[in-house]
């Protein structure tokens, strides 16, 4: 096949991120690129979010950690001409699609893979999304973390927490715990107590944006591991995020501008 | 005044994020409290963006470095019974208005404020933008880092850009560069060169979906401070980003889930 005949026949490939979960926390961009494909490739749950779809469009569901074999499916789709969309959750670009979708791009052996037409469209994460609804705890210096061990050592993890617990950053950690990891979440937060301060504001977000929201707006003192699970988002605080009363009870959290 | 007349005359607050720029990268959340405003305060060039109006929406435009004076002026019509929206580019909670609004409310005089119905709308933050033009520059840990000193002491960004780059984190570097702080970013660049390798990948995201865009990717030895400026979002790829080579002679960049 010569490059010339790959491009005549190669489709389209956009990977978008739906946001933390209701179709209102979506750009238009990735509306409109979710209405205009022939096929939609991804975790059954999130392809179940992106709905609902017409008759014709082709919908190519997936069980979860399969990320790479995913990417590929949805090359070899676009590659025979399909306009094939990814969808993330979130932002495709933090801890979502983007990259599992440039590894398969990286690593093809197929020589139409290259010219098929790729775009990344971006979205609300959902520590943006958990940020939002507390108030604005990550308005001021901070990281994203991803504490699943299952791509990297957990000694590079503790590592990298000591490091940026030092530099006094706001800390935003994705997929803190799961049921085959259920104890490293509780190391990290000791590992974390040994740096900040017992009122450090801890912010945890469930579900956002979906059915079955909740925001909890704790202290490092008084949380406990079991308070997440995968499906949780945790914001630590730096020594200057701070809490606002609300007339209603709960509390607006922010971290100054100023340091 | 009481508390519940305080109530009964209050308005809302929406501090929304208008994404990088163009329309289709905002949320229909942000489009709806848009049309939904009866005012509208913001630095002039992002009202700019967040057009058109009707007639009948008031505008409020303020220049720059007065965001604190900004916030205030929104409680105040808030408080008088108006719907009130706050354009911010970007996320609103990265390094714009949602922190500098709560600031406000943190040092209310007026025990109207408090009562307002206050609600944050995220959008894509500017290195997200970036970052899925790029391709996944940010698919593994990342910290955010704003490089202006208006707000904090210099030697803490040094100490902090030191700690991150010993945690081998993609760096995402905020308002990297002005006119009144030349030399800065060129001292940062100085201070990342002692950790990372020359050939470390580097994406400059100038105006990302606004008239003018240009996105850059170099390396670190190639890179030179003059090509960035306070509109430039600057990305420092970790030990493991990567390029793979596009057939149009571009690149992508991504950095890899594994570690």
């Amino acid at each position: 096949m010569t490059a010339q005949s790959a491009d005549s026949c190669a489709g389209s490939l956009t990977v978008v991120g739906l946001g933390p979960g209701h179709p209102a926390q979506r750009t238009h961009a990735v509306t409109e690129a979710l209405a205009a494909a022939t096929d939609i490739v991804g975790y059954r749950t999130y392809v179940d979010f992106a709905g609902p779809f017409r008759t014709e469009q082709r919908l190519h569901a997936s069980d979860n950690r399969v990320e790479l074999g995913r990417a590929r499916h949805a090359f070899e789709l676009a590659a025979a001409g399909a306009r094939v969309v990814v969808v993330s959750s979130g932002d495709p670009g933090v801890f979502a699609m983007a990259t599992a979708v440039l590894e398969a791009l990286d690593q093809a052996d197929d020589p139409a893979w290259p010219s098929v037409q790729l775009r990344i469209l971006p979205g609300v994460s959902a520590a943006q999304a958990a940020a939002a609804l507390a108030g604005g705890p990550l308005g001021h210096d901070f990281c994203a973390l991803s504490l699943s061990d299952n791509l990297k050592p957990w000694s590079e993890i503790e590592r990298r927490l000591a490091l940026v617990c030092e530099a006094d950053l706001v800390l935003a950690l994705y997929n803190p715990r799961s049921l085959t990891r259920p104890d490293q979440f509780g190391q990290a937060l000791t590992l974390i107590r040994g740096h900040r301060a017992a009122d450090t504001v801890v912010v945890l977000g469930h579900d956002i944006s979906r059915p079955g929201e909740r925001l909890t707006i704790t202290s490092l003192a008084a949380l406990d591991p079991e308070q997440a699970d995968m499906r949780t988002l945790v914001i630590v605080g730096s020594s200057r995020t701070r809490r606002i009363e609300r007339p209603d009870g709960g509390c607006w959290v922010y971290t100054p501008r100023f340091y």
